[in-house]
């Protein structure tokens, strides 16, 4: 069996629902569907979850916030209407907001997270609504009905272990269950939302519990890209990519999943399959733990900007035991976490994301470093661009740092840091800002264009 | 002023003592000579401090030490008639060995050191003998009439601060001062060896405590090599230095000079200049603070085996903070101190020396990272090599990874792991120990062979 995920814009008017039920329909394996807030119509179009946490902020300052609620409801109608569906729906759904509205305010953050969860639980109970009367044996599947269990964490809530008992019995259903996707329920029976893309999360952990051949993820795009389409024109599409290929690109700024939400699938080693609801008939991109090699040592290229390296050096500092642990001791209280260390002999550096490091805690930090670790230098280089060349067993292929420094230097881009060697499957370049745009053509150029040839 | 050391080689008999001599009289700047015990004389001779660490032993399991004595004064005695010494000076030497030799067993390691001692230090009277014969103001200086006080660390005494403003008082000398190298007395009295290269400290000690122009270490090769000359003949010397390059290439197995032994001498930024007794005409090498950059980007490759990795991998691991700490607080429990730490997004490998692991440790060590860490995958490669690729400024010199790596990759050499980017002068290679050789030619031929074209 299948659980499929729908995203905000794939459930955004009656258009794109009547879609999503011919989807659904095409496939009887399809037993699951995750149901996210009613997305962006248009580009200048608010969704659902922003007008209610606009709501939800109004009410607790004891401002009106009937204004927001019209709007919301007023978007259920549309789709209502257009759907065909009987009145009952939208009363249902505005009593439901009207309770939630009503509700104890002594927590907000509690009371918004109810309120935020409105957006996907009613409709949910709106897709149900339409499936049924389209003849299909459809049913709104609450989240504590089924059992839904999460940690008391708003805005972050982490699924418990025992839900997964019991959440399995879903793969018992006859009728196809409609489940909104973003939130859970805490022990204490309030409502608790996920991190972002919390509708992954919520099918992700489905999948996991019913033990889904698939997990099929419906989205605005036909697939995962090979690079940054406004760097690249028109880059090659990736069919399939490995749990750790994703990882590693996710990490520098491919946002088309937010890997942390496919853990449980991941760790069920269940495929997840990325499609267009737009364009149901393309392959779309497929993740999972091992896949054939087709396309060269490189499957993909990403890059994120915003990172900063604290260099630190000391003589005969490599024979010195404890280092690294006063090092990331002092880093530790400042609450950084670090993404790279490359070290020479008598230096190490520290890649450190910028946003994690206030102006006047920076000077602060090299103080103490330099004083504490008796460092006879300490500095630190700001606006640095990571960029991943990604692909599983480029470790072991002759040639491709060749290729890659190559295609650096023929750009006149100075590589300031590798990270290589220890990630099975990607490449770590640190370059200035200003060079990311041509550092990341230059290499798709060199792994990607027709032309590229093999160096060594 | 310079201060002039001569390595054991270069004072192995009548014949290197007189070109020593000839050396020292052809500059009157040369005013304090630093002298090391008799060395080898050919391939199978024993140096005079081996016998004197026999003899030594020997005293102390209670066994008959005289054979070895015996040996030690032939040794001085043979140099002194070739000289034409006056009986008196052998003499003098035989008596002092017989009073160390005499000397409280106690203490083991204090009169093992004592003995050890006493082959610079009577080289030292013969030394000065010679030159008085030769009708030089030249004068024994003993390091405690001097004031070269040092910890109580056998056969690692470190140089005592308040030592310097004493010794200070050498360059104030009308006599040139004949220096024993190798050791310093405690505050107790006792004598105390320095590490190994023991003289080059010596020598560095006087250079910075009397402020000398240049510290000259006389040896037996004309030059540093750019790459060890069994893996590449004839390979280009290197005419300068930096201080920074010279810890790279030696921290990777090239031992002309022990860098440690230079640290006096660095901190007060004093050129060293390396020479041949044997053919002082030779320009040697000078290692200073900066240089002109003649020849290109690289100025030595270095290699060194016996390397093993350490990989940890973790889901999500560059999210921990604290993680670092952790992973080095408990290499720490083991003594180790590492060389480099690659990392990875979700996973980081630390590099270090195959001998700091005993296989039972070994075992150990990975299960407790593994459960302590709650990793998801430790394992260790042994058999690395690294090799250095050293010169000052290739750190901006675009291209300069891209015909490394190009080299590698066209003698089919793996690259296991890059560190580059952290040290400002040198890109760090790992590779298996099968390839090293083959990888330092190429880049030998890369970066030295007059054919070599830059890339990129």
């Amino acid at each position: 069996m299948k659980v499929v995920k729908f995203g905000g814009s794939s459930l955004a008017d009656a258009k794109h629902i009547k879609r999503v039920f011919d989807i659904v329909h095409s496939d009887n394996e399809r037993r699951i569907i995750v149901v996210s807030a009613p997305g962006k119509r248009h580009e200048n179009d608010t969704k659902v979850t922003d007008l209610l946490i606009s709501c939800g902020l109004h009410a607790i300052n004891n401002e009106d916030p009937s204004p927001y609620i019209e709007q919301v409801v007023a978007r259920y109608k549309e789709i209502a209407d257009d759907l065909i569906l009987p009145p009952t729906i939208i009363e249902t759904i505005q009593n439901d907001l009207l309770v939630r509205l009503a509700g104890d305010k002594n927590n907000p953050e509690q009371y918004l997270d109810c309120i935020k969860a409105s957006g996907e639980d009613n409709h949910a109970k709106l897709v149900a609504c339409y499936f049924q009367e389209q003849g299909v044996k459809a049913k709104y599947m609450n989240p504590r009905e089924a059992g839904l269990i999460v940690s008391n964490e708003h805005g972050n809530a982490q699924v418990l272990p025992k839900s997964y008992e019991k959440l399995r019995r879903l793969r018992e259903s006859c009728e196809l269950i409609i489940f909104p996707g973003f939130f859970g329920y805490g022990q204490n029976g309030g409502i608790f939302t996920f991190s972002r893309s919390g509708s992954d999360v919520t099918g992700s952990i489905l999948a996991y519990a019913v033990k889904a051949d698939v997990y099929e993820n419906f989205t605005d795009v036909d697939a995962v890209f090979s690079v940054n389409p406004t760097f690249v024109e028109q880059p090659k599409e990736i069919k399939e990519l490995t749990y750790r290929e994703m990882r590693e690109l996710s990490y520098a700024g491919f946002t088309v999943l937010h890997e942390e939400a496919l853990i449980p699938a991941i760790q069920a080693g269940i495929p997840v399959q990325i499609k267009n609801t737009n364009n149901p008939r393309a392959r779309g991109t497929t993740i999972l733990r091992t896949r054939e090699n087709q396309n060269g040592p490189v499957v993909g290229i990403a890059s994120a900007t915003g990172f900063c390296s604290i260099y630190v050096s000391k003589y005969l500092l490599n024979r010195e035991i404890g280092f690294g642990r006063k090092l990331y001791a002092i880093l530790e209280e400042f609450g950084i976490s670090y993404e790279h260390t490359p070290s020479g002999i008598d230096d190490v550096t520290v890649i450190i994301k910028e946003n994690q490091l206030q102006e006047d805690e920076e000077e602060v930090l090299l103080k103490r470093l330099e004083s504490e670790l008796v460092a006879d230098e300490v500095h630190i280089q700001h606006s640095l661009a990571l960029i991943m060349v990604v692909g599983e067993g480029m470790r072991h292929n002759i040639g491709t740092m060749a290729r890659a420094a190559n295609a650096l230097a023929k750009a006149d881009v100075n590589i300031e840091m590798i990270n290589q060697g220890s990630s099975e499957v990607s490449m770590m370049f640190a370059v200035k800002e200003v060079d990311e745009k041509k550092a990341v053509q230059a290499l798709y150029e060199e792994f990607f264009a027709e032309v590229a040839l093999p160096i060594g």
